[in-house]
């Protein structure tokens, strides 16, 4: 008789700029394209090989080509026998160098990696000079002309609560709506660089970076720091900066209730 | 009638992952064997272009490959006429991602980017978890046994002040003898992240990672905190710890007097 099916929950770190993006653009088993790697179906590859048998996972938030995650989750279930170690142990020893597996942690039938998660983080960061990086280049976005961080922060305030943040969202955004509630964002400068945290319920496609476009413009003084509000409360895309870089960005994870027993770096 | 040379002083970062370390291999001008560029002859090729004619540079303190440098000082002599944005824009222009200029300013003609300096200062940046690193791993080093940071820093302060540092220097170091002024060591742990900092007047070769392979082993418990001191008294290298990977130390770059009119970052 066969094991039964269980449940479980495993956090990822990747490194964004070797792949495509999150999301599988190939049928499960299919090899990805040449140079269209993407984390889910090197995930499931390595996981796959490790259960002895095919395993799908299920992501909490969907990163694009570029972005990097410190802690994705991930759901998925196998009836495979293997100790946590060698979940975690294992599939990583059959990752690329760009991706590793955390923890791993079995969980309730009903948890979701995505549907369970009641807040998502992310942070942003900007080196500000006049010459491009060589040192953390690969996780850094560029700006050369001087950054007032502080006023970028009071602009970003605007921002907090339940709000439609249709001008921030690509329109290539498949959400059913635009609503999402922004529980916290900050904009501080440590030396040379200049970092923005944020924390909502829940992200539009390519919201965080849009954000961020806008915000340079203030921080650059093309636009005031009431721009900002004003940008949330005319919903228009069309007006707001442009999509920052894809470097300067790392998940850096969900947050799930406490009931869900998940490690204490993604839970509320 | 050609204009006179003058002296610059140069900041430069690279990152050491993608270099065969500082020292040019080949006679100036010649092109690198493949695999072996050095950040000498890459730095070097760009600044001769920018200068129309060959341009040879001295370094503060050479790096053995896959070491990085946030600030490596490098002095150099030419007559050719352009302002300091040209030195450093231009230059960095001519680079690969892995090599920028940071900042170029003109400097007395006794300068010497290596004998001028009275200290130098390295980090050491160790990822102290179970599993290996994705995000970040190109500046660290991974160690998955648990770590006494505390440990490590208490035993490292034995190394304190002028000492004779013969257990620690690798039998390739040409100095002429060991004795070096120990300004400054700490080590703290900053979550997952366990890092060195020290400061002395000058180091022997392989001096930072031989002090990292021994402070390793009294923090993974092998040695108690005293064997730092009594390696340290003992002058033999074969008893320390092994060489610990370049890839998690960073030359922060050295420090000169206040007289040399060098930017904050280096001075005294």
């Amino acid at each position: 008789m066969a094991a039964p099916l269980r449940r479980y929950a495993m956090g990822v770190e990747y490194d964004g700029g070797e792949f495509s993006g999150w999301q599988r653009l190939v049928r499960p088993g299919e090899p990805d394209l040449r140079g269209e790697a993407t984390v889910q179906s090197t995930l499931e590859d390595a996981l796959s090989f490790v259960a002895g048998g095919r395993v799908d996972v299920t992501c909490a938030g969907r990163t694009d080509a570029g972005v990097h995650a410190s802690c994705q989750v991930v759901h998925f279930d196998s009836s495979a026998q293997r100790d946590l170690r060698g979940w975690v142990l294992g599939t990583t020893s059959r990752l690329p160098p760009s991706v590793c597996v955390r923890w791993c942690v079995p969980v309730a039938a009903d948890f979701h990696a995505r549907f369970s998660a009641r807040a998502r983080r992310y942070r942003y960061r900007i080196l500000n000079r006049s010459v491009r990086p060589a040192l953390q280049r690969q996780y850094l976005t560029w700006e050369r002309r001087p950054l007032d961080a502080d006023a970028m922060h009071r602009a970003a305030q605007a921002l907090l609560g339940e709000n439609d943040f249709s001008a921030f969202r690509t329109v290539h955004c498949q959400a059913p709506h635009a609503r999402r509630d922004l529980q916290y964002i900050g904009v501080r400068r440590d030396g040379e660089v200049v970092e923005m945290e944020v924390q909502a319920n829940a992200f539009l496609h390519h919201m965080v970076r849009n954000i961020v476009g806008s915000l340079l413009m203030v921080g650059r003084g093309e636009q005031p720091e009431a721009w900002i509000g004003e940008l949330l409360a005319g919903r228009d895309r069309t007006v707001a900066g442009p999509t920052a870089p894809s470097s300067g960005l790392v998940f850096v994870g969900p947050r799930y209730p406490a009931d869900c027993q998940l490690p204490a770096e993604v839970t509320f």
